[in-house]
């Protein structure tokens, strides 16, 4: 984080009402202690009368020091692959249940906020990874995922082939109804359901996790994160499967399409309390419970 | 099977006209045999010039005897659904790589249909599931499944939310991907993907696999084959959740449809060669290897 | 049950003081309804001045008309053990925490226990599992399990190799940790930390779970609950693989040992309240939330 | 490697008089080369009038420069564990069965071999763990590991139960039969078998796999290479728990024992042949098939 906060951006869930109770105590907060508050106009479109200078993503990445976002993990996901580009400092505030990127609660929001303004917080540096396909030697759409980049069937019942590569070595080819492509980030999301490891949020590491493989010996594989990993689309009908970024960005995809896919060099920065502690929240979250004493 | 075989029907795999070689030495053989043979039409479309008598599976069910069904496990998947209600047994002739269903080589096709009409044969009996859909307090569609019965989502990237009920009784509430449900002899297709249990293929029983679930308590469920299972969609929208049939018959659904998936109270019938071994036919498509010598 | 019950047997759980409590409570009670108790004498011991008559487990069997247990799962286990020929039914009190077995709270003991006595009940069927072992052509030990009986690896660190026949017909060789075979009732217990499906208490299958094998196609089978299952172990020095049922029962092994496990003819009558759910118990248990409104 | 070979050590499968074979072709191309040849003690006590000179795993560890193991994985992860302390490059032979490690056939041994005398090799750097038992605030017991440390029931039919740590972070406590400290090496191994991800043999990454564990929750956990892991047994009479390295090596555990696990600074250098592709290994050893053609 820079030396010192001036001017602090608020991001709250799009359409969500609900939050603006939290963003009402934070803002005025936030003026007490003189600093500028830039809200963003997606939560400003739901507070009206809300008397808060507004902005966009690109102004928010642009001028403030630090971006608090309201919500849940998924805004959270949306803020990051929004702001990554301008190196700006993320804190989420949850709605109440506890998120693993959402880690402070509405409930102490101001003495989490005022601790982290004084210095009291941890940096975390994490990566995204960026989508690029490739459609008869040209690249056709790219996108960016904080959690996962899915290649998978779309409206159809049977299973895709694909092949896939890890730094041009041929891996191997599969019948499945797809590969999650996950980050540490993503590992307690979507690639956990498909059998994948949870993976430690800070380390350099990318899992690839097939979804209900034909072959009962293709199983997660760990890469390192710097590797770059294609996935070539063997044979689908169009629109009989897709790119999916963050379980969000959608895009269809042709036989023979190839996808790119590589860490972002760039990391989010999230800022946690400093008693963060991620194990607490997979103990909490995964219901693993406590010590057995 | 009758106690004297006089009439048999053939099934080819659609449109293939590969296995024409198979079907052209099977009938000349049952010809040789005085047997009346029956081609079914879809076979009789690309074999030009065969000179054989054709029906459709009405008829092929109404009047034959014994149906032998040329081509790989989802031609006998096919045949089973369309058959079933005749009760007439089915042998099922494979195309050089050994099938679950289909497990007569096209190398030993004469030996082996000899022996069968001489009463040399195991007659297996397998259950199909009946999937009907009820919407707003009408049934609008149904279906049957010889492997299984999938939920899944649809044309969408998110989870789908629904509710699994178990003879009217509530077990419980799933985010997912999907539910998988398996008859014994799906048990080694999708069912297996998804993480499911191999189940002997006559045990009276049903698997309810969940597709990547959210919660990881959420484990495949084995309950009798006689029981009555309701999944009920609790948030969809239109298009993004479907039921299919062994992988072909797709129905879309509505939040509300409640999907009733029963047993079939008439089995199939399977006619295998005397020495048949299931185990033999798992060791060799699961490669488990042999004794350990 | 027995049209009318005169005598009740009550076991607690072998030197456990603390539910002594809940046992006067219940005897108490069932003193006033002009019943005959039998006590156990493993629970009697640890409740001096009881006041109640004694008996072993041989006694309340040919006795008794109905035997409440008091004590968690392994409580219950080893009841049904011990009193499966007697074709006694069994109730189960739980310490505080829900057991699958186990399913009435001591908070509501004297109600429940009274609803049973005037007929508002529920009896479920169970089967125990027998395994016997053959060496060198003789039989040389038996026990049997209500949970499972597991072939594990023994004072080792390397896998075992077995051999697994049905129907003395010949499913595979594996090298693995050790093979669990469960019953129904043991299906959510160690069959389930091990991978194995969830099967509904009153299926007649037994699930064969491998223990981290070898071979990563060698997945749980569900068979027939009357099936003849064997294993030959096949490569183990004597003390480096042990036969286990229900966690209690040890029996170490050769090479060459022939492990038969089958159903025990005679079920175990478990007594449910009225209003029991087995889905119910499954979901508090399991964490699986309720519906999702 | 250094920059010219002058010395060269082999080390054979201990008490295997079939691979003499291979070392005597090796060895006496080797000599043809002018290269002075160590025979480890073990292979030459098996080599009976092999006149070779002979050495220790010290010895070879201090004069050679290079060490051509003969034998399967197993002989390599001895060799590894015995050398890693000197830096020597490893070469392995295997008896004809391909091995993750030992990834030359004997048929190709001399081209091979001279090959990589003449520069043409790949060298991979991997890294072993050590593993330190702490009791009583002393450490009592350590050894190394280049595929796995485990800490696991032994001689007992029951759960242990053990807290983790990593980097002196309480991360759970855990009842399972279990738990699997595998390095990317031996991702392929017992980790595998107990549903571990397989990690490309590079990473900085150690993942900690659960054997059966009691929640469902209790996942595989990739951390960074780099964490200091600790393991305390929490509940276990003496006997009933015990670290053991690479499968070989085991000690026994006492209630209270903290197992430290780090990994080695110094790593293990592989020589492979040129054209080495792990892909290719794990499409051969987990037989997925190649490309779908």
């Amino acid at each position: 984080m820079h030396n010192k906060v001036r001017t602090v951006g608020i991001i709250g869930k799009f359409a969500d009402a609900e939050i603006s109770g939290t963003i009402y105590k934070l803002s005025a907060f936030l003026l007490t202690k003189n600093l500028r508050v830039l809200l963003h106009e997606h939560a400003a479109s739901v507070m009206p009368g809300h008397g808060l200078e507004t902005a966009d993503h690109k102004k928010i990445g642009e001028i403030c020091d630090l971006c608090i976002i309201v919500g849940g993990d998924g805004t959270m996901l949306n803020a990051a692959r929004a702001l990554f580009s301008y190196g700006i400092p993320l804190v989420g505030i949850n709605r109440g249940r506890l998120g693993f990127l959402a880690d402070i609660s509405p409930d102490t929001v101001i003495e989490r906020v005022n601790d982290i303004l004084q210095g009291g917080y941890i940096v975390e540096e994490r990566f995204l990874l960026h989508a690029a396909i490739e459609r008869g030697g040209e690249y056709i759409s790219e996108s960016n995922a904080f959690n996962d980049v899915v290649v998978a069937k779309w409206n159809m019942a049977r299973m895709i082939e694909f092949e896939t590569y890890i730094n041009d070595q041929f891996v191997n080819s599969q019948r499945s109804d797809g590969l999650i492509l996950s980050t540490p980030t993503g590992s307690t999301a979507y690639a956990l359901s498909g059998g994948g490891p949870i993976m430690h949020p800070t380390i350099n590491a990318i899992v690839l996790v097939p979804i209900c493989p034909h072959t009962l010996s293709n199983r997660p594989i760990v890469v390192s994160g710097d590797s770059h990993i294609d996935i070539v689309v063997t044979d689908c009908n169009y629109d009989h499967a897709q790119v999916t970024c963050d379980g969000q960005i959608n895009f269809s995809l042709f036989t023979g399409d190839r996808i790119h896919v590589r860490k972002l060099e760039k990391p989010i920065r999230l800022i946690h309390p400093a008693d963060h502690d991620h194990f607490e929240i997979l103990r909490e979250k995964l219901r693993w419970g406590t010590k057995l004493d």
